[in-house]
């Protein structure tokens, strides 16, 4: 039986065609039976590509794939499956990895280092790239230009819900849409959440600026989210620009002129972001955390990541206790600089302890009744700098042991 | 009703009166009605003392109080409170602390600053210290050389089961005690564990060398042993030499005349650690997480640490599979030198893969089998170096979302 669609769930938005792409999802049997785990994108000729991945120091064939093939910044297809992650699999993996990339380019009509890879699911097996090539050739003539929503769920492992987002902005006169689908924090046994993000535009950006505002981006929104501090093996954030928009030439710099389209690709990925968050394994409530006071934003980030990755905190939040004895200790072991006798913290936006103590007279009622609801604010001010971060995470529930606790079936 | 007592707990040792000590308990109503909650240990004229300490930047009242007081190297007595933690509660906690101490000197016959103080319990609120002093006067008279068993009792909080330890070591051609009671892993609502851990001995040590075997001793105990990897603000490990026992005159560097009692204190000190950690909340298995082949010491210490707080890791353990997929994503995202294509797992002595994939012909029937007991063992090789660490935690269960998840009552 699958797990209840999260409480936390959004509706996926309309999603239009976009100049330059086709998409579509197909059943491969990788892993799962009766559903679609194959999901293929073609790129119209031009597309430049950009990519941020995992920190781990044990990525999945894939994420050395993909890191080898953007330093062309070119891309003509993505190709991703579900089921498979394609992690600790050794010689045999990068193999599987190159046989799916040839198979997806020959069908394209590209070189194989111009088809991005990516897999999510079981570690410690080899890709099935048997049956991932025999479905890619059905797959690819059934490319759709409103394939989205097929595609949004074919790269779901046990997300509970689809999750999308789009944006416009103007580059000079011109209107450019931003356009991603995102798969996070579902679960398949016995692996951790991977996330993988898949952005598109109809912009035409040249490789290093469209590079250069996705790290950008990145760092204000997936490096800000958190649901158990375990990073997976397979992260991975892709950005494509087909280039079909008219518009003004942007300099391979990028540039006041992308001031626009960097602000609502920053979005964009804070929306989607957020919807993993939304879907974390159990999660029952978003948890919203602002560090301010500290002594850098570097610093003020850590402490943030330190109370949103305690689980003392993440299981207070789940009994619906406004419990700062908790978040003090949070601040306390993050290893940055704090001074307990400056320390305020806010839940809900009221003020419970200010410089060092409890605030007299303060009146617990309407902190209660802040953490009945779905989402939860918590505010901390270190009194020491101008350092800010703003980091969120959801709480940690009995549905997160049910789970990831469930023995491998 | 309280918990079921931990199913790894241990029992005490029988615990024999220490030439120096003099200690007892009362019920003081801090917090806890119809229990006892204070506990004062009396030490013979002469006694040294060593101490180590949170690393909270956020730490409470007492431990900034035995941080001062520790500067002087001599203890008369020690005070332990539980039910109250007297941290983040600013100038009142401090005099709290002061009174409190100035109380027991009094009726010790010392100065204040020769009174060690230990509060464990709610955060926020300003320690009651007039139930404290007000119980001091009747427990000094009633203090016990056999009051071993009390002291460990009466320093609970939600402790499922007293912990103590005993060892013998010889100095010169003497053979000495050392005796000690720990508490920890135990909740209060609204707060987080706590660790407290007080040690006695008969030898007679300078304080500079008590301070080093101390210091070393942590290291290798409790120093790496994790429940969830919250920091609580009032972690305490006291180490007292009441200089009853006849030896050899121990010179102030210590040296080589020590290694017998370096040895016991640290094997005492690992037996109380794991106390601990076999009453981590809601545990109901005990792991051992053995990293070798790293860069460095250091560097295999902290691999090791980010296997034992990983809940992915610690929830697989808990649903009994031996996920080594989670294993290797947790090595992958401690940020140490590490190669997939070297890595190497073993569960339960039986090696599941090695140099970067799954051994060939594995067969899982053992490790299932390993799995269901009440001990877990996990080796990880990192194929880079000679460094290598060994640390313990345990499982995460909805056994802990109940316990810190529930809301204050």
């Amino acid at each position: 039986m699958p797990p209840p669609v999260s409480p936390l769930a959004v509706d996926l938005p309309e999603l239009k065609p976009l100049a330059g792409v086709r998409l579509g999802a197909a059943a491969a049997g990788i892993r799962y039976q009766g559903r679609t785990d194959l999901v293929l994108a073609e790129l119209a000729p031009g597309t430049t590509a950009a990519g941020v991945f995992t920190r781990s120091k044990c990525p999945g064939a894939p994420v050395d794939w993909c890191r080898a093939a953007l330093k062309g910044g070119r891309a003509r297809a993505v190709v991703v499956n579900a089921g498979n992650a394609n992690v600790f699999t050794g010689r045999a993996g990068a193999e599987a990895a190159r046989l799916s990339a040839a198979a997806a380019a020959k069908l394209v009509g590209c070189r194989p280092r111009e088809v991005m890879l990516s897999s999510t699911g079981v570690i410690g097996e080899v890709l099935p790239h048997d049956r991932l090539t025999a479905a890619l050739p059905g797959l690819h003539a059934a490319l759709r230009e409103d394939g989205w929503a097929d595609a949004a769920r074919g790269i779901m492992t046990t997300d509970t819900f689809p999750k999308a987002a789009v944006r416009t902005a103007r580059i000079g006169d011109a209107e450019v849409t931003i356009q991603g689908i995102a798969k996070g924090s579902g679960m398949i046994a016995p692996d951790m959440a991977t996330m993988l993000c898949f952005v598109f535009t109809d912009a035409k950006l040249p490789a290093g600026a469209l590079q250069a505002v996705l790290s950008r981006g990145v760092e204000s929104s997936f490096n800000c989210t958190t649901v158990d501090s375990d990073t997976s093996t397979s992260d991975t954030v892709l950005l494509f620009a087909t280039g079909q928009a008219k518009h003004r030439r942007v300099p391979a710099e990028g540039g006041p002129l992308l001031r626009g389209f960097r602000a609502a690709l920053a979005d964009l990925l804070l929306d989607l972001a957020l919807q993993v968050v939304r879907d974390g394994e159990g999660a029952q409530k978003l948890v919203r955390i602002d560090v301010a006071g500290a002594v850098s934003n570097k610093s003020a980030r850590r402490v943030a990541l330190s109370i949103a990755n305690s689980p003392l905190v993440k299981t207070a939040i789940a009994g619906e206790d406004a419990n700062w004895g908790r978040i003090v200790m949070a601040v306390g072991k993050a290893g940055e600089p704090a001074d307990r006798d400056r320390l305020s913290v806010a839940v809900g936006g009221v003020w419970m302890a200010r410089e060092g103590g409890v605030v007299a007279g303060y009146d617990e009622a309407p902190v209660v009744a802040h953490m009945k609801g779905r989402e939860v604010r918590i505010e901390v001010d270190l009194g020491l700098g101008r350092g800010r971060s703003t980091v969120w995470t959801c709480d940690l529930t009995h549905g997160y042991i049910d789970i990831n606790g469930s023995y491998r079936s």
